[in-house]
């Protein structure tokens, strides 16, 4: 993994990451509600998606209708949509100061790309960065859940939920190899929590953040 | 510029280069034929948009409809299209013996996005050659054109040839640098000749390689 990585001197940058059916969604939502009762500008996105480039990408990598794509081109698209998604609605949000708290970010792309597909993880990180200017988050959160119990909910919904068991548990490992990396940046929670103690504990480890950002 | 590459072993891999309105989809065209009635197996191709999910991603950086998009983006979006290009059309080809002739490869993305968008084109190339596993044609004709000749057939066509004058000048620069710095894989010709004169010239540079390819 690269280390080092740029954090933005101006705004809170926090990311969900997880299986499916972890509850990042719900997370991310209930995070938003309380940053903006305490005033604060707050933008919540995801990934892939949130640009109008980004949607047509989505489409195509998640709609069972494209088929079978050579791994270096999944990358690729996921990348692009990045490229899109930081340059476009993520840098300019945390340039006039806001919170921003994204569904999925690059982790995503080296965990599902690189650990789910056997690429070169080091390959796939190199065009990740490329493609974000190296943005980190201020704090990434990591809602673990052993993978059969998410995937319950969804199994066969899109092309990434349809995989097979053992690609879900080596995705899951990976993020919890890169939380366990850079503790720093890092909160992992067992997603088996109930959505209060998970929102409390999000908000807990958030607070020193956002108090040194209003300095 | 990288040095090195790949040049694979079986099949013969020519492309053509240049700016808009030079003549390659003609040549090409007129490659096919000729290669065709000496008995090769023979596939004619473009970039971008020569797959499935290619000629959506044609779709999205080449229709004015998308507006702008972040430079990175669009390499990326070109370097999917190219992935997936190299490897379920142009690799399988070669490697059953075939001529393979395509319209664009990476130097138009290093050109274009590259030089003409004012990218590190190191970093542009890097991504490139990591979608397509750095294969290289083993013949690239550069058909040279001073831009405004060609540019007064289509401007405004699509997203690219709506460019300026300037940023054709510099596409069409940096095509002659990288064929004066590897001449033994280079043909530059003067895009103003007759079609036929054209033809005969790509005629007699290929010749060799297509001996040694049958031996």
């Amino acid at each position: 993994m690269t280390s080092g990585g740029v954090y933005t001197s101006t705004g809170v940058f926090v990311c969900f990451e997880g299986g499916e059916g972890s509850g990042k969604s719900t997370q991310s939502r209930l995070l938003r509600t309380w940053l903006e009762e305490r005033g604060h500008d707050v933008v919540l996105t995801f990934e892939p998606g949130d640009t109008p480039v980004g949607r047509e990408l989505r489409r195509i990598v998640l709609s069972p209708e494209t088929g079978v794509l050579a791994d270096r081109t999944e990358v690729l698209l996921y990348a692009a949509d990045k490229a899109e998604h930081v340059e476009t609605l993520v840098q300019p949000a945390l340039d006039r100061g806001a919170v921003v708290v994204t569904d999925r970010y690059v982790d995503s792309t080296l965990a599902y790309q690189g650990a789910g597909r056997a690429l070169a993880v080091d390959e796939v990180e190199q065009v990740a960065r490329w493609a974000t200017h190296d943005l980190r988050p201020h704090l990434s959160v990591v809602l673990d859940l052993e993978p059969a119990a998410g995937l319950g909910r969804f199994e066969g919904r899109d092309r990434i939920e349809g995989e097979s068991l053992e690609f879900h548990q080596r995705v899951r490992a990976a993020f919890l190899a890169m939380a366990a990396a850079d503790p720093e940046h890092y909160l992992v929670l067992d997603a088996r929590g109930t959505v209060d103690d998970l929102a409390g504990a999000v908000r807990s480890r958030l607070e020193p953040l956002l108090a040194q950002a209003a300095r």
